[in-house]
């Protein structure tokens, strides 16, 4: 049991919540859907019909990419025998405050009126907000139960920002294309969260060795993580593609790509065991690269066959990594890496960047159509005279960009919690509840 | 172990349904959208796609409605470490009657044909017979453990009633707008379940004291139910909202409330435990508060730096409900409150009543825009000649009778209660989940 | 303690996935809703709003049929103290092997373009694969504990050709309707589990008898399950009915059915128990027999008093089938059925194709209106003559097809699995995780 503990810095997301308030004062306004002047904008638009207002077309994938922040990597961090509270609670506290910066920095960057100086906002920032939260989230999954709530404000504050920028440059400058955040959500976050997890190394680490594992129904728990991020990963690679075949392809795309990911994994995980048994930990996370895999390409013409593919080859790869890569990044790298992220997020969100490289390059009018290529691949306004194949090396460049902010940015932000004044947990006491949390029957270990 | 206990008097469930079949072939029907003839209909009333049936504006959040009522509330219960049967099996059964009930209760009231003697229902008939149960299950909360399935019947049947009567003066008489029920659902429930825990005070509960607790995987569990209310409440607010922006902007008020009282639940959390570390309890409930709040001035235009500060605020004065007003109501007003209800319920309910009065009262024509103004605020047929300052008079006094409504009727309820004759559990044998429940494997505390 | 364990040829499922590859790469494309072409043949076809898009009318539903699947099965069969990971982990597992054999399978025979040889899917194909996958998850409910997941792979790939090859008898040739599977899911999934079961019937079983029950918390799990599957069944049962009042009905007559089955179940429960107390295993499994059961007539004017009186008989019959007919059936007919499918699918399935059947014939052009009639029950094309009445005796038949294609397919399945090659446990290890899965914590039994 730990005496003492808890740590009153907490206020300062109270204090952060301040700042939001005057920000948002400033900042933030309805827009022309979610404004009381619709039924006005509707007559001058000629929009006939208020099913026309994007509230209906993506507020179903809205509240299912809702659930898997909320639900789906709180529980997924549930996993450990005695941080279930920190796997979820803090999930809930940061993904809360990240997503009110996300409206801000995001806003920023792509929704700002220049003549008003104001932000414009409806559901499709809640969806962006949401999807900035996860690059967080993902980074947390490196740093699960070795970190203060307060280090995971900087963690959340920096990444939210370095997400914005890199952002910008990879949809808005490079204009690439990436529905699902293969680049700029799991490429970015993984290697953001692995940086700073290695710029954090713990040399004795090894004296809570006793509680940086599961208990049975502690795995069970993070099962329900697992199937609600796997089953509503198409909403999440279709939530912002585009009205129509767009989303109803990614949907599909992603659907197939996941199943497909399921078969692998079991079977790599039981020929990786002595005697053929399964491991939970690879059924938690290995199930689900084939989702972000798909990300960069969901809206694209993969083919149901191709995307089985991509499931297929990630769900190896993913098992791969679990069984061999991480012990070996541990040993040899000092990377300390609590969830996997490396084999969940950051090599498969990779290899979906250089995916969509490809199949953007492969792109043809027959396939596509005349009208789908361009809306497809974005090819408009002073992007018009880009070639697929041009297309194609932009969405390689972006995929590097993604990966070099989270590594050089996570190298500063992990030096930044190296300042001895976060009140991070001893060595001896991460992975534990009791440090951060009230708890009230005895665990005896 | 409990000798005995278990209680046939469940039967007269089966009963009651009994009575709903004759009622409910007496009078209910379905409505235009969901009778065959709606083929015929649409054409009387040059309706060009089926995508214009109500049911496609509202199924969506109907869905999630229905999670909040059944998993978001039933898990919530699961907390105490030896009635989690009771809690979200209890739940579900009150829920499954009480939506019955209310489809006729309400139905009679507000979707009666006088021509025809029948209540034509649709999908939002679903949604306000899940809202009309919300506040049953709230009352549940504060007599969680202590009553028996019996006793609930009554709670259920009588909360209906009174329910659908003062939903009927706050809507329809008074014309109060109240998309998310903070005043009819929230105030309503709130003070019906405290006002029946105060009737049903027991002297000596504290023989139950060592079941009045959690354990850690049963925190765990209340978390499932926390986080689907916190991610659905914006369908909650926004599900019976006007079509288009009302919607939308209903659904981005609470978004952002909710995101706001988590970071100061956490916070205040903090602040009150003598070494900062955070308790559960806050965490399950406290985080909520905002939404309950945003519920009565959802489709206002109360801009998005307003919802972050009515979430800013409620989360604060919930958690300090936590801290200190529930163990003063226990000591001072002999008030036994199991889940705290008066903090997550009542005081944001009627807090949000009064929030809409004034945002109700300050709107304007350049806000809102004409059109805008009379449908965000109903100022349409006889009350087309009401001021937006009037509109913020009646939402005060609709919140007054909301409360007036829960503690008359509660009072009398919980003295109905107090016959001997319900089978309510000893005072040693609450938070017994083996009072009802068959269970299997013995518990050892 | 499992000494050894485990089983390498569940790598098996990767190869199957191979065989995947290659026939969605000769057979799968997208339609012309999923396809970049959509823009080209919304301007052919004079459709005027992406709205109309299949995915928007489907999608939501979809959503909640895929909870169901993973999450409502999944969760299901965590009941069982040591055998949760193979509940929740195994159906994960074959369902999403089964999907993709859906695909193929059901592809082949509804959606098979003659003149190109593919076949082409949307987002309807997506649902009717889910609802393929349920018929063999419904089949896995008998077997829970008792076989391995090579075994299971067997019963997927029959179960799932066997599916489909009823479903086009009975949907296609007998042209019966069954939005929500009452016949070609429930009634055919529970007679094929039940008959395998019958097969490999073990005499030894009660030697795991000390593992075949649940534990506090495991019953809690399995309450998820059945949360989300008796919220989101109105989605079941309305996800492929027809747009407009069709989805809009059957969701309406599955929400009435099953809040009736909630009392019955809970009032049976208690009568048929000495005391009178609640069994967890009647709550989380006889409260959905109204949803199986209104599945053949959810898009019928059944009128909502029916659809009560159906949810309210089912109730009934459902837990009386688990506190007598299940007990009856192990003891005489040697049948071993771990979840009691026979209560909640087999039974409520069969009735509810009788049900439908007497509804059809019922119907008359004054309730339905004539096109009404002819949407609702498909009488169009070479149908066109058949009369209502014809059409109830059809679905008498189809049902009678179902239930056939179910015993004898079973059996047939059944006798496959009896060959001693596929590493099913001992008699002494059913039910118990550790023999295919590593588990980290020891379980004092």
């Amino acid at each position: 049991i730990i005496w003492g503990g808890g740590d009153r810095r907490i206020r300062r997301y109270a204090h952060a919540d301040i700042a939001m308030v005057v920000l948002f004062g400033v900042f933030i306004r309805y827009n022309e859907e979610s404004d009381a002047h619709w039924p006005e904008y509707k007559k001058k638009q000629n929009i006939t019909s208020d099913a026309e207002n994007d509230f209906y077309y993506r507020y179903p994938s809205f509240q299912d990419v809702h659930v898997m922040i909320f639900v789906g990597f709180g529980f997924l961090m549930t996993f450990l025998k005695r941080y279930s509270f920190g796997g979820v609670g803090f999930n809930f506290l940061i993904a809360a405050f990240g997503l009110q910066w996300a409206l801000l920095m995001q806003g920023w960057f792509h929704s700002l009126d220049y003549n008003t100086g104001k932000i414009y906002i409806g559901i499709e920032n809640l969806i962006n907000a949401d999807f900035c939260c996860a690059g967080c989230l993902i980074a947390y999954g490196a740093l699960l139960g070795k970190v203060s709530p307060v280090q995971l404000l900087v963690v959340t504050l920096f990444g939210i920002t370095l997400f914005a920028v890199e952002e910008y440059i990879i949809l808005n400058l490079l204009h690439c294309r990436d529905a699902g955040g293969s680049m700029v959500i799991h490429a970015f976050g993984g290697y953001y969260g692995l940086a700073i997890s290695w710029v954090l190394y713990r040399q004795n680490l090894n004296q809570s060795k006793h509680l940086q594992g599961s208990v049975y129904h502690s795995d069970v728990f993070a099962m329900i993580g697992t199937l609600f991020l796997w089953m509503f990963w198409p909403s999440f690679n279709s939530a912002i593609a585009n009205h129509g075949d767009g989303q109803h392809r990614a949907a599909i795309n992603t659907y197939v790509a996941l199943a497909s990911s399921v078969l692998t994994a079991v079977a790599v995980s039981s020929l990786s065991h002595r005697t053929g048994k399964l491991d939970m930990v690879h059924i938690q996370n290995a199930t689900l690269a084939g989702g972000v895999a798909m990300g960069a390409s969901a809206e694209f013409m993969i083919t149901p066959y191709g995307a089985l593919i991509v499931g297929f080859c990630c769900g190896i790869i993913s098992t791969f990594g679990f069984v061999v890569v991480t012990p070996f990044l541990e040993r040899k790298l000092k990377l300390q890496d609590t969830c996997g992220i490396h084999n969940l997020h950051a090599v498969p969100g990779m290899l979906g960047g250089f995916i969509s490289a490809i199949v953007a390059a492969a792109a043809t009018e027959s396939v596509y159509s005349k009208e789908g290529l361009v809306s497809t691949l974005g090819l408009e306004g002073k992007f018009a005279n880009r070639s697929p194949g041009t297309q194609g090396g932009y969405q390689a460049a972006g995929t590097c960009v993604a990966i070099a902010f989270g590594l050089v940015g996570g190298a500063i932000v992990g030096f930044i919690l190296k300042i001895p004044i976060w009140g991070d947990p001893a060595d001896d006491n991460c992975f534990d509840d009791e440090v951060y949390w009230e708890v009230r029957e005895p665990f005896y270990h």
